[in-house]
């Protein structure tokens, strides 16, 4: 089967809509020439393609309504979070309405017991863990950016600490959302498991705004552990770190966070924090636990990792030494962004089976290498997943397609060791090319759940499929 | 939106695919009664509806050329497994051919370093662990029955230790599905995670063979722990019991297993098995880790069940010692079956959140107690799930309407509470009554999404939705 999505064009059908929003809606409606391009991408070298407008919704009802009102004129709507994205999930190329979520920052309920949460959208996941302060829970999930839990779960986020709490498709229990015909769903109970029909939960986390609007969600919260005992360990190659790796998830060790900086990532650190590493592949590590088991775990990694090549492993478990110990990686995104003042930071992801993750990096790397590009490495290593910050002078056209073509070899190479594209960042419209190669016919599988779903093609068009 | 799911009937079209299939599969293709009837209904009080013909497949292109002539001639496919099923999932309300993929029974491949495995549909999680004995890993799920891996996956199976490993929903990483156009996909690759397009492994997961036929899948295995410690813990009340493992659930003890029997159960385990258990509120748990972490832990549980009204709590780490121990759960369910001669079990469960379990056991116990019913409950109460076994003389009409009238009112209570109709039996067709008070608008999604997948209701039609 072959599934086609129709691509509508909003032409002159917008401005009767914009009026009728206005009228509902009043300020909360904007078409300034600003706010319509901080809302059409952000965070990516894709060209900025604005909406129409922009419309600052404060409940469920307003964006039932907006969503009646744009299907009865074909025009498209982009929720807009916290606008972190790197691949052109915002971007407006049919125009159309950015739906901003953030004034819906309300959390709902906190249930102790039961570990979760109820919060609208727009709630940020640092304002969320500011709110739990005194409950003794947190939310684990640590994309980076301070994002929102809609956006999160919209695009299936992930981060520093998956490898021992999941990614976002693990932390989503329910979502409520609105869907192309205006009907508000909640995807399941608040119970933590069902086995009672399809799981629309699943579906929607990673649908990128595509199939339908996340206004409010419930998720997992976890205890504050007791004890975190922070480590480093430099290794004299990629796959000694790995190995490692692998031998501590074999053995249930329970990292909770380890994250491998590559040599050139490390010189970055380097460079802009005045520190002093060894510019050699290194580990940051983190464990959870009681002080009792996080000292044997601190331990037994030193044990794995000293059988594996790694020396100089270090631990901390007071908050101050631990933030020294973790400060390089802290700052990674940001040295790495200053590493070459004057070029942009293109920031990309795949994933692998961890089996193939040292081989998939250490050719990554001499990629990178013989293209002349300037890329650091940082992986969320125990899940397989790495990212590489290029480096490019946007002026610099041969440099641009150079980077392209890279970029096209990593997820080729990504996807011949069974990996994916995107690990964490999502498609977007930045990696839909991917799609039928990672996909083969299931692309036409999820072309069908979208045409049935959303069948005018309202819910962020032209991506994801 | 209301979408119509087309009920076919299969007539007098299914002499000639009968006729098709044999002279493709010989006599791998069998109408024989007994067959028909043991694939068309198992363990569950609703009428046996058997199919057709039962077909045993041998292999995925089979299977597409199955569903291609099935879906030409309308002719219903019911994928079977290990036909342990609770709520009428295998029944052929309209006929059609029962696919029987017990003979798909091949491990295709163990991964040691990325701790997965890929197995053909028939596998079954006992000839799984059987295959993995050397590797140091297995795969912990255990619903009780020795079901299918395809089984499992499709009824989104749990059972004792999900509270530490998850139900099957965490342990797939990818399945190979045959759709009803007859194309297979691949729902994901092998990486950890992804973020690349519409999660269709989930939505596979949990449909119950409606949506398409599972013939391969690839699943997260466990390092066998080191350590394993056993222990039963009596308490005076079932809130006690509830309390206790909320308790060590928010300080992260990671409980593997956490079953509740209550006073009833214990009952029919002392005669069933000639023991002498004080028939009050038991937790029977395990730990497993380090043999420090599961000495810590055990102690922990120590402290807080005495906080908690618990006391003669025991625990053991030695394999026999821990079999003792664990005894009265393992007998639990033909405990209960035998407890009294001549009735027959009906296994049913929901799950809520796990703040309203203890309230939502009580009510449960009282109205059993004030029906006149015989019903013993076990709980996998670190999910807040459980279930109740009704012992039913099914010649008894009074006692059969009063155990309907207890099963629709058990399940209101729960989705009072926010919880769910069933927390690991699934749908069937004996909850789909319940479909719409559980997901309202949520099933017009499931509909649609059926529709769009199944345009011609070939998959298992008359289940889920």
């Amino acid at each position: 089967m072959t599934i086609q999505i129709d691509e509508q064009s909003t032409g002159n059908v917008i401005e009767p809509v914009i009026g009728a929003l206005r009228a509902r809606l009043g300020d909360r409606v904007t078409t300034a020439a600003a706010v319509r391009e901080q809302h059409g991408n952000t965070l990516t070298w894709l060209p900025i393609q604005p909406p129409d407008a922009v419309v600052f919704a404060e409940n469920t009802q307003e964006i039932v309504d907006l969503v009646k009102l744009c299907a009865e004129h074909r025009v498209p709507i982009i929720a807009f979070g916290a606008g972190t994205s790197l691949e052109g999930h915002l971007n407006a190329p049919h125009g159309g309405i950015s739906l901003d979520l953030t004034r819906m920052n309300k959390v709902l309920a906190v249930h102790r017991e039961d570990m979760d949460c109820v919060v609208e959208a727009g709630v940020t996941r640092m304002q969320l863990n500011e709110h739990l302060r005194d409950t003794g829970l947190f939310f684990p999930l640590d994309p980076g950016a301070d994002a929102t839990m809609g956006g999160m779960a919209a695009t299936r986020a992930s981060g520093t600490n998956a490898v021992l709490y999941g990614t976002m498709r693990d932390f989503v229990i329910n979502l409520t959302v609105v869907m192309a015909d205006g009907s508000v769903v909640r995807t399941a109970r608040r119970a933590r498991k069902s086995a009672a029909g399809y799981d629309l939960t699943h579906l929607l986390v990673g649908s990128e705004g595509t199939l339908g609007i996340i206004t409010e969600l419930t998720v997992k919260l976890y205890g504050i552990p007791e004890s975190i005992r922070s480590a480093i360990c430099t290794f004299e190659t990629i796959e000694g770190a790995c190995d490692a790796t692998i031998t501590a998830i074999q053995l249930g060790l329970g990292l909770a966070r380890c994250e491998l900086l590559d040599e050139a990532q490390i010189e970055a650190c380097n460079a802009h924090s005045k520190m002093d590493l060894r510019p050699v592949p290194t580990l940051f590590l983190e464990f959870h636990g009681t002080p009792v088991t996080t000292r044997e775990q601190a331990d037994m990694f030193a044990g794995i990792a000293a059988d594996n090549g790694g020396s100089d492993f270090q631990w901390a478990e007071r908050a101050e030494d631990r933030s020294k110990l973790w400060a390089a990686r802290h700052e990674a995104y940001w040295a790495a962004r200053t590493y070459r003042p004057g070029t942009q930071a293109i920031a990309t992801d795949v994933c692998v089976p961890i089996s193939r993750l040292a081989e998939c990096v250490v050719e990554t790397q001499k990629d990178i290498a013989e293209t002349g590009l300037v890329g650091p490495i940082v992986g969320h290593i125990g899940d397989g997943n790495f990212h590489v910050l290029l480096l490019i002078d946007m002026d610099n056209a041969q440099q641009v397609m150079a980077a392209h073509d890279f970029l096209d070899r990593l997820v080729k190479r990504a996807l011949a060791m069974d990996g994916t594209c995107t690990g964490e960042h999502g498609v977007g419209t930045g990696k839909m090319k991917y799609m039928k190669a990672e996909h083969g016919p299931g692309v036409e599988v999820m072309r069908a759940i979208k045409k049935a779903l959303d069948p005018h093609n309202i819910f962020n068009p032209g991506k994801v499929v």
